[in-house]
Parts: structure tokens; sequence; C-alpha cells
């Protein structure tokens, strides 16, 4: 072992209640949400509504050591019992299918409870904007998890690209090729593959709405910059399948900035490909999610640079996320479980009254919403033969 | 040192005689189709208008060990003077500034000599074409050097994509960024900047004629595939430049595929980045140029197989192009000295009277005609706002 | 996100009861042996005997939610109350500098009480082997954290390299650089260096004792060899260090495989470098820390295949001990979490009077005697010139 | 294209008249020479004793353009008659087996031609020496390819290795592992296994006269250190094989750094893995040869940087070796290419009596012999139990 610890350390605050809607038994985000939420010892999980299936949701329950008065039926019985509990939840993480994300959000903020939603927020914009409003109104707490921003290199790609290290931002290239969806795996019982391909139960996009969202966010969360309008094509390449599995995308951002974005579910060979580039007038960065722990920067005319998590050019900002040293490899959890951890200190700034560390740096419901309007305008461009829509 | 040496024999036929037309001191590219020509030891360079400027053509010639009766003031007199010679060349190297191709070309055609251009053929589609017709009424050998098309692994990639282990094809991304032209090289005497940057002398592409082009033959040699439409944005982000130094084009295939390139020369940490990747039903495949002897093939839900020049999963048509033993890289110049021995393959051929060797492959006039309409309708397309543009 | 989850489910059973002998404020490997106890949600941290410091101790305990009467003064204490409370611990992590190995691990075992120490062992052979006899005498789990083990890709290396794969196995090599200790960091107020280079604390071994000890546990693992004999030179490059900070050991294994280990903290450029290759008559692997999710391996003259976690190449023994989808990177404290959860594992099948899992395969106090008997072994060669030393 | 041509310009001078010694068909190195004198136009094979059998010779020779009157049964009369020529041989190029080399270089050293020679120089030191001092007495220029010191990364890793950029120089790691020889190929008919496997003509080293020597030439000529002693195991794992197939060596420097070498024939995946890493107190280097045009340096406690051939942080004396643009590859030709272009530089001054550039540093006889001298001290100490030998 290396060097002496610094960041992350434990904290001695009181563990915050954690609830959970959705994330039973089968399902796989959530255990996610829960390893993610348990990684730093921030958090209790201490009530759910895990299923729609009553008999699962509470077998889950038991599973995770939820007592059973506080293993619901349903999100709204949970979001009452629980707004009226002296130790009721301090929030609730919404881990369903997308569809359900609106409804149960919903409930939640209504009752005065913070919410971490999965991505996309919700299943069309509208609904997105309501639940702005309503966190907004209620001035509560609402975190998205566009988990790839949690990790520490991303957070020093931020700073060098909106930044200014790059000089004026001119494109932005980000991929997220997978293939798990070559062949139509929603017809062989593959749970994660039924819904997703499913409109009722992902919305309109499907490829566009599982990734290329995630691609989204963190090309604009890095660079700083606005879309203004986007040129899309959606193609579905897998015969009977209703959404698509392929995305591909010209993008204008405010200030002339232009990028392109790929997505794909079909692409063999691919297993989590998520890929940003950034290039200005003065400079470039390279990140690839399936090697988290390097960052590429290159100053123009001057040799790349290797930035490693927690190395010898790694900045404040990123070594704020990391827990152990250069070399020893953080990976997927530990960037999801930094989202948590940033809820988690602006939720401890609440509840004591004071004031938040200005690093913390989590998507918010802001961000939800515009990734619904991305998929929306994405799918409007590409049915209309990937015309130009503005945002 | 490894294993026996089994390709690319010095061969015992004579060699071409080969004259060149432009290429002189302070030329970069003709030194490389030199080198190129050379590498085998298929050709004698015995003639050549090597300059427009009178001195400088005669003191390239010397130092080339050209005989000075055989350095001709300009490419007009060469062709008529070669072609009357007994000992007159067997084929002319174009290596001039784009806007040139066409007038030099279409004298050594006429005179009845076979010839090697640099790629883009021409500055417009009508020129081009008109070369093709030129090329196939006297029937005379007409390569383009879209050299990529030359490293073996390009074609073991071609075998697979076209060959059908992919599958039905549905995704081709290209992309190939470079980075020399992030500030205003042409302001700063670097003569390589300065007509690649001058529609005069380049054509209406920048980036996209100099580079895109490429992008996009490889897409089709490796794919087989033909481009339908297109719809391009083209950038010029260097203040004060006249063509585009960034292109971003969603390309749809004959047959379904759809596809994306990406050319720029303002981004910063890449050097020379080509690189393909191709998707189909079945499987996928990448190839970068910066580390050509390798190449990545999956079949879908198989391992990842890294397939080496010469090395144990290299086909027949790959070796065909193989110097040396795997792990001994080759590289760009033996790349496209490998399109010089394919065209001296077909020379001679011609000269014996004897069939060609079906798997010489080498990209024709035809290949330099698809580029030109390809620049063009991007640049049309482009110029609309990025709208879709039929070819 | 992409693919069901599978492995590593949420655990019902009762969670263990942990306690921990180091690790207080300021200590850097007790926090990871934290994490990776709380990953899985196998334990909970209920007493400790956190640092040698009395007021250090309890603030650190209090941190991390230990009740005030489980902070105890020192191990002994512990040990004796813990042993006599009916919710006594059930196992404990040592995690304090090497020194204290020995008396800690031995006042547990004698209280009957499982162990899971850090490595190496002890500072000497003979306390080692007292452990492990202390440890077989009454039937108490004694798990050592060569944590590397934990990586699901060793474990496929494993089966491959030793299960027959790879043919009769020939040349294993084996690395370990790293760069912290370039300079004299132990003098200038590092904690982590000055334990480490001090002889009193570490025991005869600086770097060999502290990293090489990793490397070679790793390369008898994976490779399922027997060490017969070997030839160490250590080195010590930095001005007035007390141990050595470079190891270069040739090693020779029953049967007849030869090997060399490199281990080092004074390579500029290296974080956390380890790196195995084994090779054998019909195949090798390699496979290198810092991207654990990849696994290299090749049959003899077939393309090297790329094998990743969770991945279309990966076995059912890998794929028991990974959480999330292929391409969603796990890195350190998921393998050493690992390690934590098949010691759970063993202990709940103790508990519950249960055969265990076959597949359960942590390291054992079997495994630190014999890293402790290399330690020693190689400070002996390298003092006497670097002569040939057998085990 | 990119960038402005720059270095290696067509020469003006007359070619070299070069002679050839072996490398009649089916011979290997034979063709690189060829193609390596050719690249740059520096050479004109004029005159060969291409084969020991007549028939071949003289087929070879006629293959190869060379007069029938300059195709010589054998290398005496060769030496003999090219003396007495006006327009005789400049230099002779010897790519025999190694044990001809000997005899070969002797009688043209004898008849005053100047010698390139292939490693190892000789099959025992005597002759080694020997050779030195008749190339010294007869101030004849004599070379010996170690090509992969003609890589311009190479270059550049010699300036920061012996020019003080990573301080005072502590580790050497060198490794060259291959697998062509896993199976006894040599028993398949495969010419180039059967001499190298043959102590009659290969000498008393297998895998380290053939690659080992290499490793060990390129450690010294970058790191500018000298072997003081070493501790080698050399072994033969493939049975009936009559020389090593992989060799593990540990190496004393004087000054104190310490190194190590591995070569290896029989490493399944592993195709030309020349890889080289070098350590010092303030920095450090990796280069690998299958990526020559890549060479990684770290300054203590910075980033690591990425020089790439050509590139920005390229240094002259590399670019002085380097024909195209950053991000086109060159390679294995190249690299041995630019060993005979240095040659040339020499010969040229030679002959025109002018001082020769500072820069050309290509390997010489003296260190042929050192790699002869490394080789016996290496099969000494093997062959007493991988005992310390002094060189």
């Amino acid at each position: 072992m290396a060097i002496e610890s610094s960041s992350n350390p434990d904290h001695s605050g009181r563990r915050l209640r954690l609830g959970m809607v959705g994330g039973g038994q089968g399902a796989f985000i959530g255990a996610v949400h829960r390893i993610a939420a348990r990684l730093d010892d921030r958090y209790q999980l201490v009530a759910g509504a895990l299923s729609s299936q009553a008999a699962r949701a509470h077998a889950s329950a038991e599973e995770l050591g939820i007592a059973p008065e506080r293993s619901y039926d349903d999100f709204a019985t949970m979001a009452s019992a629980e707004s009226e509990r002296a130790d009721g939840i301090d929030v609730v993480a919404i881990v369903t299918p997308n569809h359900l994300h609106y409804a149960a959000a919903r409930a939640f903020l209504e009752a005065g409870i913070h919410v971490i939603c999965d991505k996309p927020l919700t299943t069309n914009l509208a609904q997105a904007r309501e639940l702005a409003q309503l966190a907004g109104d209620n001035k509560l707490l609402f975190a998205v998890t566009y988990n790839y921003s949690g990790y520490p290199m991303i957070r020093q790609a931020r700073e060098l690209a909106s930044g200014g290290a790059l000089g004026s931002l001119r494109v932005v290239q980000v991929e997220y090729p997978q293939d798990w969806l070559t062949t139509a795996a929603e017809n062989t019982g593959l749970k994660q593959a039924e819904w997703r391909t499913d409109p009722e139960r992902a919305g309109s996009g499907g490829c566009i709405g599982d990734i290329g969202t995630h691609a989204y966010h963190l090309a604009c969360y890095v660079s700083g910059l606005q879309l203004e309008s986007l040129c899309a094509e959606l193609s579905t390449f897998v015969d009977g399948r209703q959404l698509d599995d392929n995305a591909q995308i010209m993008l204008r951002f405010a200030g002339g900035a232009r990028g392109m974005l790929w997505a794909s579910q079909v692409a063999p060979g691919n297993e989590n490909g998520l890929r940003l580039r950034v290039y200005g007038s003065e400079g470039g960065i390279e990140w690839k999610q399936e090697n988290p722990n390097q960052l590429w920067h290159t100053s123009f005319a001057q040799p790349t640079r290797l930035i490693t998590r927690s190395g010898s050019g790694a900045s404040d900002g990123a070594n704020r996320l990391s827990r152990i040293p250069p070399g020893h490899p953080e990976g997927y959890l530990e960037g999801f479980a930094n989202i948590y951890s940033e809820v988690a200190d602006a939720l401890q700034s609440i509840i004591r009254g004071t004031a938040l560390d200005a690093a913390v740096d989590f998507p918010t419901v802001e961000d939800g919403v515009r990734g619904v309007e991305f998929i929306e305008a994405a799918v409007e461009s590409s049915t209309a033969g990937a015309k130009w829509v503005s945002l």
C-alpha cells in the first residue's frame, strides 16, 4: 500500500435515513444505489416500497434488513407514512423503470421528502418540468443519478474544459457504445432488456433514453456548454424492436461549438464504452469510462499528459472524491457513491443549517429536465427525417 | 529475428520507369511517393517535372539522380517527350497540390501514359469524371493514392466486413482527427498549411478534402457499402481561415447502414488519428491508423480477438502485403508502398499480357471520382445549413 | 445500464460482528478494510482498539459509530472482553503496522476469535508459524489480506494457469513497481512512509515486505506453483533509508518453471503497477492490476483474446465475484471486498454448521507463513550477495 | 497529410556501392538489410556472395539485379575481386548465420573494405576481439546492426537517460519475449528456427544470442551504463532443443544501478515484445518496440508525458531520424534503415574527407564485442548454476 490517506474520511455525522422505491429482487440498478449509499457509510436503508408485487417487496425488504413495518406495498403509502414518523426517511431513492419516476417523485416531494431519482427523469418533458417546479416550490433537494459525473477525473475534466484551460471550446465528441442488445434479448426473458425496449415503460427513447442521455449529460457537464439545436438519426436495427437501438446526433452548442453524439446498443465488442473528448483553441482532453482513473490532457503543441486519479497532476476537486492512492483503481460503484456522498453533504448542510461546500456538484432535477428535453428533441428530429430541431 | 520470410519477395521483373510531377524540394508528399516506389524495388525514378519553378525543378532532379535531359520545365512537355522515348516512363506519379492534378493527369493520359495520382483527384466533379472517362477510353491504369487502404490489416478488415463475417452491416463510425491547424499555421510560412487552406489550390474542401476524403474512402473500402446521402456540418474555427477545418457528417448507406464521419484539423492531442469501426448483426471490428498492425475483431458474444499483422489470425490477403514477422511494426510508408507494389503488379501484367492476380486491390480513378463527389456533396450540404444531400 | 444482475446479491444472513485493531485516524489501510467489509453489507463494525493512543482510539471509534464501551485501549483487553460478551465480535481485523500483527493475532486466537490480518503476517517466520499452529489448534479461521487474489480476473487466471489450460508451466514473470518512495518521503512526516521504512515496525523487509510479498503471493496463487529457491538482490537507493526500496529476484519453482520478480518503490511513473504473466507449453496469460477488469489469454498459435470481467469469456468462478455488468469497472475496493465477502461465507458456514462453497478461496494463515518465509529467504539471499537460497 | 517535411531529405551524394554476403533466396534478414539500404536511396547493391550454394547464389543475384560477374561463389573471392575493381564496393553487409560472420568480416577487413555485420558479431569472444582489432588497425568502419538503436524514440530515450534528465540511474528493466519457438519449430523445416537452435551455427547462445543480445545492447545504449557482473539462468523448455529458449538475468552496472533482463522465445502471446524501462532519482522512461513511435517520460512527481516521434516533445536528435509527420507510424524497417543511413553518413565523410556529424551514433564493432562478451558471461554463469560472473 502506498500513500497517506487524505480524502473521503469516514464521516462522524449521523447516518442519513434512506428509503427506496423499486429495486426489489431481480432488479439491477437498485442494488447499485444501495452499494453507492453504503460505500461511504453516510446512509442507512430503513424503508422501502421495493416492488409493485407485495410479496416480492416484503421478501426483498427482509433480505435487506428493513423492518417489516417500513416495507410498504406502494410508494404513496410510504411517502405518507414516512413523512409522519419522527424517524422518517430523510431522502428517498427512486429506482423503478422510467415510467414510474414521475408519480413516485411527486408523491415524496408533496410529502416534503428529498428525492434521489434515476435517469431519465420522466418519460415526458411536461412531467419533468412539473417535478422541477415542485422541488423548487417545496425547497427540496432533488438529485438525478447521472452517475458518470461522479468520477473524480470527470471533475477535473470539467475544471479544465469549462474553466478555460482548453481555450475557447470548439468540438465536443461523445460516444456511448454497448453491444448487449445486438440480438433480440428482450425476447429471451431478460428483464433489463424487456422494459428498456418497451415504450410503455421506457418512454419514447430506447438507446437514446437509456444511455444517450448519459452521454448528453456528461458532454454538457464537462464542457459547460448549452445545446442549441440537434439533428438526430435514431435507428432500430433489430427486427421487431419498438424503440431505437442506435442514435447518431449532430450537436450545435451556444457560442459556436459543434459536436457529435453516438450511442448504440448494437455495437459488438463494446461493453460500456462511454468516451468523451473536448477540444478548444488551446488544448484538448479525452476520457474513457472503462478506465476512469485516467484523463488525457494536451495543451496545444505540448506532449499529451496522463493525469491519474490521486496522482501527481490531479486537482483538489478530483482528489476530494478519491478514497485510495493512485494506481489502486476506483470504478463505477465508487463514482456512483460519490453522487450519494455529495447528496449526503447537501442533506447534512440542510439538517444542520450550515453552508454547503461550494465544491459539491451533483446533477439535479434541472439536469433531469434537460435530459428529457434532449430525448424529446432527438425523437422529434429523427421522426422528421433527421432535421435540425432547436431546444 | 523471428520467422521465415514469405511474402513480398524481391521481384525479378525489370524495374518500372517512373516519372513524377511535383514533389520538388520543400514538398512533402512527393518524398513519400518516392520512398513508397523504392521500398520494394519495383520502380526507378527516371524523369520529372518536379516544380513549376524551373530552377528548383532541376536542382531537385539532380539531387534525385534524374538525368538532366529528363528534368522538364512543365508536365506538358514531359508527357509529350516521354511518350516518344523508347525508354519513356511507364507511369507518372502526380503529387502536386490538388488544383494541378486534373491538367497533369489529362496530359499524361492523352499521351498514353499510366497515372498514379494523389488525392483528392481533382477540385471539381466534372474534371474527375472526365479523367475517369479518359482513362477508360485509353485503357490506361489510373491509381489514386488512398494509401490507407494499403495497410495489411485494412485488407483483413475488408475481408471481414464486406465478406459477411460481421453479418448484415449496421453502423460505420469513422474519424480522422489531427491538430496541426489548431492555430493559423498558414500565416506562419508553413507551405503545407498554405495551400491546403487556400481554395484556389485545395478546392472547395479544406479538412474535408485533405483528410475527410481519406476517411470516407476507407469506410467504403472496408465496409463495401455505397453512400446514398449525407448531412454535413463543416466548420471553420480559426479566424480568417478560408476553408473548413472541422467536418462532422452523418451518413446513410444503401441497404440501411448508418454512419458518422468526423474529420478535424483543430483537435489538440491528435496527430493522425484515423480510426474505423464497423458493426454488423454478428460482429464488429476496430482499427486505428496510429497502430496499424493491430485489428480488433469481435464475434458477438465472444471475447474480442486481437489480430496482428503476420500473426496467428492474419489472413492470406493481409499476409500478401506484409514483409516482416509479427511484432516488427510496419507503418505508413510500408502501407503506401503496398499501393505502389500493387500498381507494379498491374503494370507488369499489362506489359507481359498476363492475367492480374485477383487479390490486387488498389484504389482507382473510380474511387477518386467518388471522393470528389463526396467533398462536393458535403460542401453543398453544409452550405445549405446541414441538410441531407443525395449522392 | 446493461444486463441482468446476477452475482453477489445482498445477503439475508445476519451481519457479522466485526472488530478492528489499528486503523484509527491517520491510518490508511484500516479505512480500506472498513469499506471492504461494508461493501456487500455482510459486516457491522462494533468494537475496536483503533490506536495505541487512547484519545485517538476513542475519537476514531466515535466517528465510526462504535459504542464507547466497545472502544478499547488495547487489543488484549478487547480480546478478553469481546470473548465474554454474548454479542461479542465474530471476527477481528488486524490492520496495524507489521510488528504488532503477531501479538494481536495471538490474543484473539487465544480468546477463540477468528482473525483477518493484513500482510505480511508477522516480522519473523517463527511467529508466523506459531500463529498458524494456534489457528489450527483452535480451529479458527485466519485470513490474510493478500487482497489482489480477490479480483475476479485473477480467479479466472488461476483457473487457466493452475488448471492446465496453459499446458505445462514454464515461465512466471511478476512485477510490482511503485514510485512513491523515490525520495526520502519518510523524512517529510508521511506516516505511511515512516513505518514502512523502519525495521522496528516493518520487519527486515522494506519494499520486499510491503509489496514484494503481494507479488509473490499472486504469482503462486495464480500459477499454483511452489517456490523451491530464490536468488535476491535487494537494494536501497535512497540515502539514509534503512530498508530495501527495490527488489529483484530470480525464482525456481518445483517442477522446473522459472520466474522473475521485480518490486520497486523508486520507479518514477509507476503508481501501483502490479502485473503478472504466466506462460506454459500451450498458452500464456497477462494481467495488470491497474486495469483489473481485463485478462489477456493466448492459446499458442491463436490470436490473443481479451477476457473481461462479467464479459463473454468470463468464467463462473470469476463471475461469482462480480457485482455489475461488463464495462462498468470494478476496482481495488471491490477486489478487497471480495476477500471480506468470502470470509463472511466461511464464517456463516461455521456459524450455521453448513458446508462451505468449494469456490471460496481466500488467502489464509498458510499463505501468510509462506509470505514471511519468502521475505526472510530474500533478505538472507541478498545479504549473502545474491546467492541462491532454498525455501 | 500534415506538416512540412524536414529531416532525412533525399541525398545528393552518389549512392554507395554495397555488397552482400548471405541473404540469398529463403533467407530473412538479408531482405531486411536490402530494404534498409534502399529506403533512403543511399546505396546500390552491386555485388554479392549470396549463398554458399552457387546455383542459389546466382539465381538470387539475378533476381536482385546484380551483374553476373559480380555474383561470387564465395566471400573470399568476392573480397579480393571487389577490392581490385575501380568501382568496387564501398561496404559489405554480412547477413549469414552467426558462425560465418567472423571469417567473412575478416576477409573484407583484410581487403580494405568497410563492413556492416549482423549480430551477434561472432560465436566467440576471441574472434570478436580480433575483428575489432583488425578494423581499428585498418581504420575501417565496422557497424553491427543492433538495429533497435535506430528508432528515433530510442535516441531520445538515450538523451534523457544517459544525459542526466532522469537523475542518477538506479534501475534498468529490459525484456524481450517472443513465442515462435514455443514448440519444436526447428523440427518442422523452418530454416530460421533450425540454425538459431543449432550450436554449430548459432554459437553457445540460443535465445540469449538471438534476442537477449539485442536487449542487452539496447539497455546499455540508452542508459549509457556499463555492465559489471551478471547472474544468469538460461533454460531450455522444449524437449530436445540444444540451446536455451528462455533467459533470465540479473544485472549489476558500474555506479550501482541494478537491472533485470528477460528474453524468451517460448512466451505465448508475445510476438516481438522488446521493452525497456530506465529509472533514476529524478524520473523514468518506458519504451516498447511494438509501438516504437511512443516514448513515455515521467519527471518524478509530475504527470507522465507521452512523447511521440516528430511530435511536440520530440528532440532534435530524434527528429533527425524521422521521415514523416507525427501520427504516421514509422516502424522496424525505418529504424533499421536509420542505421544504414548513418553508416552512409559516415562513409561519405570518409570518402569526402569531411568531419562526421557528431549526432551519428550507430553501433560499432565495439558494441559487437561487448555483445559476445555478454553471451559468454551469461552461458558461463548459467552453466555454473546461476552464479555471479564479472565481465
